[in-house]
């Protein structure tokens, strides 16, 4: 169905209180179990979330000890934080999130050392790709998928050598067409960075978290509106929504 | 046991990945059915959340729409409010924060009007009372425990004549032995306002949240500090805690 109809059917949906299926659903249609490897949270482990601005989500950049919430921000990561500090209350666990705004490959690569290597994590959780597309697509980045696929590739392989124990989450990019910013000039050249980040993720055994698909299955209970405030930022229930299917990555 | 054996016995337990119940269990163990009055959700409902430093955490004062993050604070109230905003994605709510740290009953009082009242909340959650004792303790405040019933009562039967159909959650204040602001000095004195709210729940057939025994059955897993930075006010963990606790109020 094209929008209006689909806004007119959220309109009735929301006035009968009708829901198909409830949230836990949604993110385990979108996340079928093979397509994922669950990873366990062992007593101190250390855990980083890396990426753009939708995990900075705020957070505040003064050198902050883990588990503190205003270096944590305020989306997702911060979300799954609180949902683990409380799960593994008895397990030690110390989680740092140093995502910045803006950030493409690169931009990660630029700052690795420091913001991740140096913190040992056990594990590492990473999104990005949404600026590398976006950037180039409005004129202000030369590189091209390939650059993506390059950078990337690099990224883990000098991860997986400077801390070979450790295990990934690799967040697919995600873009919901219709709201704001993401309009349909975005696809179907967006979804060669979401097709490459998967195998990415394969070819370093990483346990992959496919947010498209949930931010798909999401928009049955309501627009994509609801869930972002421009497309790519999440709301209050879209950053929910991450943090729960980010959960859905641990046994 | 006392405390140092307790750290002896919690550090233990973290070692082996020692966890005797889960923290959903903590809450029904602190939460029994019989104690509570479950609230639905409806489309359409406005959920205000009301109390003192413990509500607000770091909301910005402006005038802002509800289901907005900086409004809504990064503690309790926010946490729980994501949870919502995903469960009941289909169902329209708004919800506020208008938590003022520092707050007594009375200053609730002062400000009900715009704040509460003018907001036409069908579902109201109030956590107050830790100033009313401890400003009275440390000699900035008169008022008494009787002072405190009859403020607190006042303010409901006013409420409840503005707003027939107002849902209330009322929730016990708590406090946390041992970890920093909170000594033996606390008792049992304060339990006389944990008490008073209590009865003022039943006597307004509210859904009442007993925070105290959640963080009593919480210290179970984890140290007081694990959960409060200083007996009073949260951690992460301790606003998860706090947030799955309110959730356990909703059908």
């Amino acid at each position: 169905m094209n929008l209006s109809t689909r806004r007119s059917f959220f309109k009735k949906a929301a006035i009968a209180g009708i829901t198909a299926v409830s949230i836990p659903q949604i993110i385990s249609a979108a996340m079928p179990q093979h397509h994922n490897k669950k990873l366990s949270i062992n007593v101190g482990d250390r855990i980083l979330f890396q990426g753009d601005s939708i995990t900075d989500a705020g957070r505040k950049r003064d050198a902050l000890g883990p588990n503190d919430q205003s270096a944590l921000g305020t989306g997702y990561a911060f979300l799954a934080s609180a949902a683990m500090l409380n799960k593994y209350a008895s397990k030690n666990i110390n989680i740092f999130n140093k995502g910045i705004s803006g950030d493409k490959v690169f931009e990660l690569a630029d700052r690795w050392d420091e913001d991740c290597i140096a913190l040992k994590p056990d594990i590492l959780s990473i999104m990005i790709g949404v600026n590398d597309f976006w950037h180039k697509k409005n004129g202000n980045y030369e590189g091209t998928i390939d650059t993506y696929i390059k950078d990337y590739t690099n990224l883990l392989e000098r991860t997986k050598k400077a801390l070979p124990n450790i295990k990934l989450i690799i967040a697919e990019p995600f873009a919901v067409p219709g709201v704001k910013a993401v309009d349909a000039s975005w696809f179907p050249a967006f979804s060669d960075y979401r097709k490459a980040v998967k195998a990415i993720a394969e070819k370093f055994d990483a346990t992959f978290l496919p947010y498209q698909s949930v931010f798909e299955e999401a928009q049955k209970h309501a627009p994509g509106s609801y869930w972002t405030s421009d497309g790519v930022h999440t709301t209050i229930a879209g950053a929910q929504l991450m943090s729960e299917a980010w959960l859905e990555c641990l046994k």
